[in-house]
């Protein structure tokens, strides 16, 4: 596989020592790999060799791993420290990361933590603390460099050597006037190569907008993509400065969303792929509750029509296709509205466009493969009312999926109901109890 | 709606002054925004207005623009140009952008701009063309900045100012030996803070492994990822220098990346939001036509038990319920896969786990669901052998759901089928057969 290929030898070795019980070779191995690589190691591994490599992680290299881990194992990780434990873990990392993993603790543990932090380092991590991780406030580092218009890039460059070393990911200083007000971003690339007198307010940028505090996360990653930004300024509503957001944070963000979309599609709750089956049985659990009862609803609908099924046999042999095609055609138009909604795609202006383009997408497709069903059924079973009846109602289906599979989610959205976790079962019972109604209905009129 | 709550006034002014027919003040407003502010402004636009803004954009915003389009609107909007304005349009753009962009233009026309530029830049252009766009080599840009060991930082800074500006996102410059191979990074953020008279080789990090220049694209993103790269260098197999890779390039491989696993699993080829009807309607019909056969197959199943379905026509009530709880439960184990599979989680070591986990979910959530499933038949119809039948039949589906689900993907990579695009509807087709079947014909044993 590839990544067995591409880490051959350390991953493998950890393996076979893990496996002989060679525990200090592994640990010797793991302290020689990047953090990133060892936490990718730990969350591609089923859980009992994940508790066994956390525990022989060394010191100075733990708390840059869990951070590297997705939440919910960077949670385990750390739920049972005690809160001394905990504050001397995240001391070693940004803000912007300290805040978000007390952010996913509970309150009292959190609390516990930040009283035993200084009091300068407290403030600055509360600061990013008192906003929602879903806003560019919960993304930002308060760690910036600020400088002033006025003065010259041999001043800047002085200013910057009494530093030992700069923030990760610093592309740009931040320039500020005297009361802390965002100006321009002055890019270091820019410092290195400018003559040493010629002054910062010449040689700034000024056309980079500062993220407001409240910007949604998913409109802070839209803004990164489509400008090409390594970092960005965040400011509030008064322009004040008050802190800084990478692009490393941004790439989680493009991440959760794409993910966000696929797995609740699927009916899948924030998932991690190696949870055990107690874990994951009862997440799955629910979609199937919900699904059961669906079902039921349209098992309902059939069973409205049992008299004309005794009648005509061929009707509960062909049903199930009507009902299929609509539940086809209603994901692929729900999924195409879903993924335009998560890239900001969506607006007033093309809304409507979207659902009559596919309310005419489903009715060509209908008025295709309605043809074919009906040829098909009539060839199959000898009967051209049967395939008359397939024809008409898998076309009226057809089109109810491209209107419901585009017009649901947003309506859906504009009740504040996340069309990505609610639009599947609903457009699949919608095109469903359709399909069903339609075929049966029908077929009760003409052979009734 | 979010963006345009975001962007009230420029979009909404472009949108008055179009509806207006005055282009003149449209072009204004599009004049001030950021090229990738532009392009979402186009791609969130039906076809008619894109074609209406493209035509209003200044030619030395047109590059930019056009570069950060979708794909297939980027091609559109090429594809009919002179190759003296293609070759003039690119110019303006990074080495890697261009070799993206005449990747997917006809080769005829590829090779005419090629011709028209001048030798030095051809070279440059080739060298990262003759790499397909998913390796290392088709994203890396050859405009590097590189340096020797054994330079001071002075020198190095005296060097650095001979430049007017940097390339793009360059947090690093390259230290190389004679030969020109690799041997490791010098973050600029070092240079500013360092005495002048230290060497590069004190100040130099060289844990960070150089890419090799055929890795997958996927990779790439997964290193990036893990270790929070804003740029990588690339080279060849014996280590020489080739280029770079900055983390624009890789935000977008891990976008196509997440969309492609939701396209896919949805039927959808590479499918822009606002194509037209026409374009549409054929790309998700074959998606439909396969959906097609694949319902015939299991009514065809259906086909076998008439005989018994007209004794009991409680069967064909009941009969998609066991389908559809298979259908649901395959598509959350196969989703779970797709996921941990483009995240890069699957090897050797963890494969079996996975289908074992996946398969005592089924059979976990088997058991809880027939029985509810067995209790509803039971007092609906008032029999209990209808009960034990769904019962029965509803475990082994949700069973084989879970092996299937999660071994399928497996076995169809390795036979190098894209499990994403090939999965969803085998997975369905099984549970649905398998649904029918046994339900079925355990109802034949019983009632038959």
């Amino acid at each position: 596989m590839k990544s067995s290929a591409d880490y051959p030898s350390k991953t493998e070795r950890i393996d076979i020592a893990l496996r002989a019980g060679a525990l200090a070779d592994a640990a010797g191995i793991l302290a020689e790999m990047s953090p990133g690589d060892v936490a990718y190691l730990i969350s591609s591994s089923p859980p009992d060799d994940r508790d066994l490599l956390l525990g022989l992680l060394e010191r100075e290299q733990e708390a840059l791993i869990v951070n590297e881990l997705p939440e919910e194992l960077r949670n385990a990780a750390l739920i049972d420290r005690a809160p001394e434990a905990l504050a001397g873990l995240v001391e070693q990392l940004d803000d912007d990361d300290v805040a978000d993993i007390l952010h996913e603790l509970p309150e009292d543990i959190t609390g516990q933590v930040l009283a035993i932090m200084d009091e300068q380092y407290r403030q600055r991590i509360q600061a990013v603390l008192s906003y929602p991780d879903d806003v560019a406030g919960g993304l930002m580092s308060t760690d910036t460099i600020t400088i002033r218009a006025d003065l010259t890039m041999d001043v800047v460059l002085r200013y910057l050597r009494r530093h030992v070393e700069l923030p990760p990911s610093t592309d740009n200083l931040i320039v500020v006037n005297r009361s802390d007000r965002f100006v321009g971003l002055l890019p270091i690339r820019t410092v290195v190569v400018s003559d040493p007198a010629v002054s910062v307010r010449e040689m700034m940028i000024t056309d980079q907008e500062a993220i407001e505090v409240n910007t949604a996360a998913t409109e802070v990653a839209r803004r990164f993509e489509r400008n090409d930004w390594v970092s960005a300024p965040v400011i509030d509503d008064q322009g004040k400065l008050l802190g800084r957001i990478t692009i490393d944070d941004v790439v989680d963000v493009i991440k959760e969303e794409a993910d966000h979309s696929l797995t609740s599609l699927a009916g899948l709750a924030e998932e991690d792929t190696f949870a055990t089956v107690w874990q994951s049985a009862p997440r799955r659990g629910i979609w199937l509750a919900i699904n059961l009862a669906t079902a039921l609803l349209a098992s309902s609908v059939i069973n409205l029509f049992q008299g004309t099924i005794e009648k005509v046999v061929a009707l509960a042999v062909l049903m199930p296709i009507v009902a299929s095609m609509g539940g086809i055609a209603g994901t692929q138009s729900l999924t195409i509205l879903i993924r335009a909604m998560a890239m900001g795609h969506i607006n007033d202006r093309n809304q409507l466009w979207l659902v009559g383009r596919e309310s005419l997408v489903g009715l060509l497709n209908g008025i295709v493969w309605s043809v074919v069903a009906a040829i098909a059924a009539s060839l199959w079973f000898g009967d051209t009312t049967l395939g008359l009846i397939i024809a008409c109602a898998m076309l009226l289906n057809l089109i109810t999926a491209g209107i419901t599979g585009a017009g649901l989610p947003l309506l859906l959205e504009r009740l504040k109901v996340d069309p990505a976790v609610a639009g599947g079962v609903l457009v699949t019972t919608i095109t469903d109890v359709t399909g069903f109604l339609t075929f049966l209905g029908l077929a009760t009129i003409f052979y009734g």
